[in-house]
């Protein structure tokens, strides 16, 4: 079992708003994208940047994104976002469920890849297995 | 015969890129809706805020968006973003491709629906088919 | 005495930095922006949309910022923002302090005005006086 | 004489704009920061990371600005922004007047500081004259 969980409270700001009154669609995209750096910084007990480090890794680059918007949130809105990882080899999947008051507002899945630094070809990357010592925290 | 491409040249900026050097995805999603704006604002000759007013329309909010990240690009860039529109009863299909010096990098597929004003419940919307006045002008 | 401060912790995420590896600046905006409405909410108890619809006021917008930049700040840092609200008439100053490790970054002032919907000229607005029951809570 | 000018064109996208429908003015510093490199490209024919590169500078990060708010902008709004440089030893002062329709809406100072890497200290910036080579075209 590789699976693992976060939950976590985002208070929608102006910033995130837009002249609906209601969340710009990007906006949705950098709260899935802090949560899911948040859901690796409480595995592992240490930021993203930290863990790339520790690891020698060049980052987790986004291959894919899908997202169902079901109901839209406003601002001064406390909503939900949990988030789930599923490992596979040298990718993983995350999936997002952004709720309010107990009902889905957003559901995102996106699939991302762990890469290093190809030392056949500076400047590029290439994909490597997600390390044992990166995936062994989720399993606890 | 309900499809119109528009293509645009769009500047990558400093503010769409991350400590990777390269653009953080969210801001992807900022061009690929100033994009399908841009493409209404093209076949009607009048912005969207304009042609929502026009047609007693609500908005054509997002209904799901995929995109598929083949290559990053980075500040300096000049890309292109083609956007194809295709019509269905109230919804429309938008295709985006974000190419670099012919190689592409993004391709987003989003759904969005033509929405008015509910008479029956004040606040909320619902669907409604897109005008023939605003399909037309796509056919020419 | 009409002065209150109000202390958080903000969290520098992936979103907020730029290929220098540091806070784009405008971002520090919306870290502001986002602690001046937390100090309304605080004393009052309320959204600033709730403090707007109960004061029947149009908004605070912002007449002028300025603001000096002493050291960036990066990726995971958790930065500690405090401001400070001194009300005039019909306007009030907000000071801004965002420190790391207990050294100042980022120092911060800008000017808003109280305005409601002006009923002599429909979509103006014009400056009113700050609410007594707006500052009141600030005395506490 | 070291001052030019440079005048730019920018169309107000939805993502500028807030619940409040003019633009949110965290992104007022999008544009001014983009326009800001804009002058530089325009004097020197190349973008400011190959300027960077060429002259082996760190960037010219902010030290601070002040902006003066004025006028609204709305969504759609073609807005014009007229960007003047002018040098100092090891830093340079820019003045952005962003305007519509000949009104001016937002007034904008900022100082940048010339940097290098400081051999001394990894990591590090030290500040630097202005590169002559850099100064020379704007006296064109």
């Amino acid at each position: 079992m590789t699976t693992l969980s976060n939950t976590r409270t985002v208070r929608i700001e102006w910033a995130d708003c837009d002249p609906a009154g209601i969340v710009f669609y990007p906006r949705y995209f950098e709260i899935f994208d802090a949560a899911t750096s948040a859901l690796f910084e409480r595995a592992l007990g240490m930021t993203m940047f930290q863990m790339f480090k520790t690891f020698n890794s060049a980052g987790y680059p986004l291959a894919r994104t899908r997202a169902r918007f079901v109901r839209p949130t406003r601002y001064g809105d406390d909503v939900t976002v949990e988030t789930t990882i599923n490992f596979g080899h040298s990718s993983f999947d995350i999936e997002h469920r952004l709720s309010h008051n107990n009902l889905t507002c957003v559901e995102c899945s996106e699939t991302r890849v762990w890469v290093v630094h190809d030392p056949a070809a500076p400047g590029r990357y290439k994909s490597q297995p997600v390390p044992e010592a990166v995936r062994a925290p989720f399993r606890a």
